[in-house]
C-alpha cells in the first residue's frame, strides 16, 4: 500500500468512507428525519432477510460459490452492501465508532478464545465460539 | 489524513484490514472448517439477534443515545461489531470484495434515489427507500 | 366453542392443522427435498425481513394499528402468517411438536417470571423478561 | 379427534388458546405497558437470533434432527416456541387474527404455486416459491 487511498481501491474502503457517504446521502434527501435507531435496526433486519433469500433455498453451499451465475454473486454483493450500508448507519445514529468498537472487539474474542487451544474438535467449545 | 494508516485511527480501519484479522483469526484456530457461507449467514442473523434484544424493551429511542449507561454503549458496540465482522467474514467466504459492493450499492442508490426529488414527504417513495 | 372444528372459526386454528396443510401443500409440489431444516430456517429469516420492512420507518406505532389503511392491515397479516407457516414447517421436519412445546414453555416462564414479583418498575428484571 | 379440546392434547393447541395465555401472562405482571409492536418485533428478531444460533455451526443437517442428543432437541423447542410465543402476541397487539390470516395465505398460495405445475425441476420458480 502506498499511503495514498483512492475511493475504489479495495483496501482503502474504511468505514468512516461509508459513514460519511451515508450521512451525505440521508442528507442530501431530507432523510435524516426517518434514521432513528430503531428504524435503521429493523432497515437492517429487512436487508438480513433479503440476503437470507439468497441462500434458503440452495442448501449448503461450498466456499467462493463456484456454481453461482456471475448476476447471482453481483446481486448477492448488492444485499451485503445493504446490511453493511444500514449498519453503519445505525452505528453513527448512535454515535459508535463501529471501526474502534470491531477492532477492541476482535482483541477481547483473541483474548476469550486463545490460538493455543485446540479447538475444532471439541463440540462444546465450537458451539460457542464467537458467542 | 496523512496517508499513514495505523491501527485504532478510526478513520483507517478499512474493511480489508478487518478481512485479513477474520482470516488469522479463523486459521489460528483451525476454525476454517466452520466457515461455510450457510454456517457464517446463521452466525450473523444470531447476533443481528443479540443487537435487537438491546433495543426491544425500549420503545423509540433518540439519536446519540443520551440515556444510555456507558455499559451500555459499550455493550452495544459490541453487538454492531460482531454483526459486521460476521458480515465481513461471510463476503469473504463467498469471494465477494464487500468494500467495493458497497460503494458501487452507494452509486446505485444515488441513481435510484436522485437527491433533487422531494423525500420526505410523500409516504410511497419513502416506504420503498434504500430498498 | 361447540366441540365442533370449523375450519376459518378463528378459534379452532391449531398448530396441528397448519403442520398438516403445510404437508400437504409441499408433498403435492415436490417441495419436499427442498424443506430441509437449515432451508427452512432461511426462508423464515426472510419472512421476519419482509416483516421487519413493513415496520421500519414508522416509528413506533400504537396498539392496534389505528392509523394503518386495511390494505396495510392485510399485509402485514401476510407476513405475519408467512413467518407463523414456516415456523411451524421448521417445526415438523425437525420432529418437534410446536404445540405442545409451546405449552411447556409457557409453564416455564410462568416458574422464571412470577405474577407476584413487582414487575414493570425495575430495569433489570424488565430487560431480560422472556428471555 | 373426538370434538373434546384438552390443554397439552397436541392436536387442540390453538393459536387462540396461545394468545389467551399470553396476554394473560402479560397482564398479571404488568408488562402490557411493554407489549407495543415493535417492542415485541424486535423481542421477535432476539429470538430468531438465538433459534439460529443453535443451527449455526452444524451444516446441513437431516430431517428429524437423528443424532441430535435429547437435550438439544428440549432446547430447540423451547427457542422454536419463543419465536411462536411473539409472534402471536404481536398479532393480537396488532389486531390481526393470526390463524385466519394463516388459512387465508395458504389458500393464497395455492393459487400462486399451483399443484399441477412441475416444481422442482426449475431454479426459476423454485427461486422465488412461498416468496
Amino acid at each position: 500500500m502506498t499511503g495514498v487511498q483512492q475511493e475504489g481501491d479495495d483496501q482503502s474502503v474504511s468505514l468512516h468512507l461509508l459513514k460519511q457517504k451515508m450521512a451525505d446521502f440521508a442528507k442530501e434527501r431530507n432523510w435524516d428525519q426517518f434514521h432513528s435507531p430503531r428504524n435503521l435496526l429493523l432497515a437492517m433486519v429487512g436487508e438480513v432477510g433479503e440476503l437470507s433469500e439468497i441462500f434458503q433455498w440452495k442448501g449448503e453451499v461450498p466456499k467462493g460459490l463456484p456454481d453461482w451465475k456471475e448476476d447471482e454473486k453481483v446481486h448477492l454483493g448488492e444485499e451485503l452492501s445493504d446490511v453493511l450500508l444500514y449498519l453503519v448507519r445505525l452505528s453513527d445514529i448512535c454515535g459508535i465508532d463501529l471501526g474502534k468498537a470491531a477492532l477492541r472487539k476482535v482483541e477481547l474474542n483473541a483474548i476469550k478464545y486463545r490460538a493455543s487451544k485446540n479447538y475444532g474438535t471439541n463440540d462444546d467449545s465450537t458451539a460457542e465460539m464467537c458467542g
